[in-house]
């Protein structure tokens, strides 16, 4: 089958590959119809992480099953299906209690696995012809019959809807609190559309490219442009001077400050003084435990200057980490067939897999337009 | 009345201050027969706060009502009543939801008002002959009719059992779960106890004085001497080396390395480590915004250097701030009087108001025995 | 001052009663602008309570402070205010807890007190010029700066929005989820309104009104008309077969059969029937604790021929009772003052208090298009 | 091999069966080493359900793996496990949020599925030899190394533990609570002890039965003899005239009044009466959809003549159904390691297999004593 394979830092290319095959009795094979670029594809990209050449990228992946292993059950040949990004075996401590991206079985002794990613585990991606899902029944969604009318939806259940999600649920945002988040990347638009549909009263993000603040205002948010530096007084001001209930960290540890520069602290030391004291701060962003080539010292070795006592005194609360995909995508995947959600507002480009190394240059010189980029494997190669 | 008045640094003496009355129809007025000196004196009486000379000490108080206010209907004179070390107004954003730590009213701009506290409103302390309590009837606790036989034990109520039990309600704990407390002061064994009261499976107390962990035990937990530096060695462990459930911070900013240093962020990055991935930290040990005496860079000005990229790997969440005091004393009170706590276990002193000063310099200088002292202002000095 | 007097059943009158004055230092006057009648009042309006003859009705009301008790410190003469139709004292053992429907000590021994409501206390109610308000700091919620603009849905935040908004937090609604409601009068309208605040995926309303249906659907609802017998099977094939997530009753204990025959078991009965396996129901229509004027035999003692069998082998749970309001009314006040709730789209009738005896009757004669009826003290009489 | 099989009411024999054996490459084979009698069993042996003659009996069921199939990863053979006595498939909707109980797929259209269980699927219990459990990985706990020692605690892991602690999760009851249970059976007595471990303040037990009542007290709780006819008092009186903050029902249709006669609202009517305003109840005893063989014809259609309007003016709530074991047994088996939980305390016989025809009459018959009976396959016939 065609793929799209890892070479080495800023070189991938569409090769083939050997065709996926059931090898365990409880998985699916899927053929693949859409598989998203993701912003964590390009720290693989980039070479900033320990990613092996020959892998297959992709873990946003959506498509039908072509065939089932003998144990498994629920899923049958033919379901439009789309698959968390987390890979859990639906059978451990932390799986049956929901936390699925801590799955301690499939990647042990990591944070989780996850197809096409460096450090969780050998799975190949998705950015090709076919995917092999393990435990199927367990990682596969079933989708419902509009499923190919609104796949540009669906697919978002593999990632970033949820995990926008997670970070509204995190920061636990409640009906009529008023909400602060930081990134209006594609996981901050969807944390931005998640408190919409949580009805929150007023939802502020912060960014500094305003072609995405755009967007968060379609999404009915207050647009808050960073680069003014007077982030956190532009939230007081409109929270009664308290600061707002809740704050959500969709950026991560390469946020900027107001030069440009990298700076790891930024969003979260600003999170503490926009937020009030008794709020709660989601962080989906990621945050890594080392990180050699960055400028900092403490950020090289995964710390951070973070104003704990700020934090303390005004009583708040934080809460981390990836997003457990299955604990909210059949809910917003109701949403999306209720017409009540609609995270494709955000794709800028729907290409086919031979577009793909072309569109990872654009995406990772974030070339103005390229906010959010579907792949299709099953297409000839045409422009949107 | 007699009163222990703060002169400045070490100084604080027992002098005539003029009896409190009632100002408001909504006052209650005390007759104090026990208040605590608490940790956090110290640092008053070391001078490392802006407390005003002249003023009252004492936020742990209780004893028996001798007059009220007009408007004051539930609280009766001859009541006995323990006062919550917050003051609330129970008539704000926040005590209306139970955040009486953080109310909105007594003492604008800040984390909450108390009793006899720097930065904590005008109030006078309880370590006097009297007490004027603003909203008597929301701010005092009628105890039982057992109130003067467990007078030492009901007296915990104002302040660190609910702050020990604060920390594992911070920290999540449930029936079951394994704990690791960092601090046996006594606002960590009170989380020790607090933590047998809820049902966790395994308390782990880490402290380096070895007469507080003896009393750690006491209340059944595992004592941990943290001058060996293998404390998250020994909690991996004694949990399956995936870390406890739960972590509770009960220290605070002067946390000390095995060096005997202060370092700020010892305990809070020990815990990251400590508690496994997905598991939850409360925080109830004090962390300010600025220490200008500190030797440290960060915490000169209230920073850490926390190692924040761990703490998202796995997924965690800390909670902090000062016990919301009334949340949480009726149910303590009750498993006092029911005889299925006793919190008083940890008193090692009680004395007369004239002893006080001599007591503090005791208490400051760590003597050995010194753990937590009772204050009977009714009572002629005697040595216990 | 003028005000609604009860004078027997069916017999209400428009008097001159004493102006209310401060009588605790505790106190708020209120200058009603707007009171509404609530299908409540109704209940006393028929003499099937022991209402008291010569008292004032009207408990969901909003106006202009025009006097303050010298302890009152947050609510300022000129405000304009909203008053929950619960009064609580703010220092109960329920009242701290949130649990203002059952304080302790405004009404001893009942579920509550309540202003002009037949044994809820002695208060008097707001359909009259003024209104007495006990502990006005904690029974007033100030109104943001478009309180005139927004009244008419600023004065549903004294009972139906946070009521129905109640019936949808018992109930445990949740994003995504589905949802059944019985009953499309006000308050289950307002349960409608307040499930697509939530986000619920799909909203099914239950009732035999054609208007009132009609005006389910302008909340984004699916009506579905109860007088075809067929609602159950309705609402399984809207679900998969499973049942709805979760269940309202917005009826009480009125609600009818389709013979249109007063069957007190009959929304009961049907919601565990419509709900799935699991799912929880809240309840906020009325049941009694005896009701002599019934026609069958258990409600006359307040008791139900209800389906204890299905409901227990579903796993299914019910919560029930009156609305804290103020558990609800800051959030639901901040999402009308944002533009994201509009209660006042369900009223139809504007009337000054010359008109009210006139209204009672055609409301309480179910006459076609009187759903919910504001009163305007300060008005004089002319029809909308 | 050997087991217990049913051959029509009140006929029970030890037969020879075949060897049950791996069907699925997720199944896991285990030889018991306990196999307890359950009160529920009785309804089966009395013939008051459709079981099918020819099965086997027995859902608390304990070994050690003598065989696993290919797909199974995490049980190795050798290990000691217990069994929930639910069966679940781990991979549908309710699985995946922990409602076990509820499994969609084991027992499609039904409440759920067990083994050895009339209506609950055609899976063979174990009073035998050898058990077959399905989707072992999931339905397995693996126990620690204290395993054999323990082996009388853990096998309550199975069942009762844990449907006791459900009573008091579905009741909420928290540290410092009063709470009271109907029922001092072994589910009444767990449920006990599980209060006894969260910390409850009071717990106050109801039975006719002086032997268990003892028991009862055996476990810190207050005894409270029904047969005086004065319970809803005696709670009253213990709880300042309130009611007992939570309560939880553990009895089931076939509870009688104190003259002895199957009264099947006789429980949940006294819990609304005995629990608060604003109090939950956890129902855990068995309701059933129709019971034919009932005097009363409300109970006939498993309808319940129930006091309703008091349930609903007092605000409560009420939470039902089978437990959910696996969201349990992991905590419960930690407590029970760590010495802190000893449910065999009410184990009153230990029998080899040979024994169970005539333990089955004995505890059909409620012979004094005869409270909680274990079955050993293993062992050789024995009079305890």
């Amino acid at each position: 089958m065609k793929a799209l394979v890892y070479y080495g830092p800023y070189d991938v290319r569409v090769s083939e590959m050997p065709d996926p095959k059931i090898e365990e009795p409880t998985d699916v094979l899927v053929q693949v119809t859409t598989s998203n670029i993701c912003g964590s594809d390009l720290h693989m990209y980039e070479g900033r992480t320990d990613m092996e050449k020959g892998r297959i990228f992709g873990h946003e992946n959506l498509g039908k099953v072509v065939e089932v292993g003998k144990s498994v059950t629920n899923i049958k040949v033919g379901d439009m299906v789309c698959m968390p990004f987390n890979i859990g075996c639906g059978k451990c401590k932390n799986c049956e209690k929901g936390l699925t991206a801590f799955c301690l079985t499939m990647n042990p002794g990591s944070a989780g696995a996850a197809y096409g990613f460096a450090g969780m585990g050998p799975y190949s991606g998705g950015q090709a012809e076919y995917l092999r899902v393990p435990y199927g029944d367990f990682n596969c969604l079933k989708l419902p019959e509009d499923a190919i009318e609104k796949e540009n939806d669906y697919v978002m259940l593999s990632d970033i809807f949820p995990t926008g999600y997670h970070a509204t649920e995190l920061a636990g945002v409640k009906p009529g609190e008023t909400v602060v988040i930081y990134g209006a990347g594609p996981v901050g638009l969807m944390a931005a559309h998640s408190a919409a549909i949580k009805g929150a009263s007023k939802i502020m993000v912060v960014d500094s490219h305003k072609d995405r603040l755009k967007l968060a205002e379609d999404f009915g948010a207050i647009a808050i442009d960073s680069s003014k530096g007077t982030t956190v007084e532009q939230v007081l001001d409109m929270t009664d001077g308290q600061g707002a209930d809740r704050g959500c960290e969709c950026v991560g540890y390469q946020c900027c400050n107001t030069h440009g520069e990298e700076q790891s602290n930024v969003t979260m030391n600003e999170l503490v003084q926009a937020v009030k004291a008794t709020g709660s701060i989601g962080v989906v962003g990621v945050f890594v435990q080392k990180d050699p080539k960055s400028k900092e010292t403490l950020e090289k070795k995964g710390h951070m200057d973070f104003d704990f006592g700020s934090f303390w005194m005004k009583g708040q609360r934080i809460a981390t980490g990836q997003a457990n995909v299955k604990s909210y995508n059949r809910e917003l995947c109701a949403l999306i067939s209720a017409g009540k959600a609609k995270p494709s507002a955000i794709i800028s480009h729907e290409l086919s897999l031979d577009e793909a190394p072309d569109a990872y240059k654009h995406f990772d010189d974030r070339d103005k337009g390229w906010t959010k980029i579907l792949l299709k494997p099953g297409q000839k190669a045409k422009k949107k």
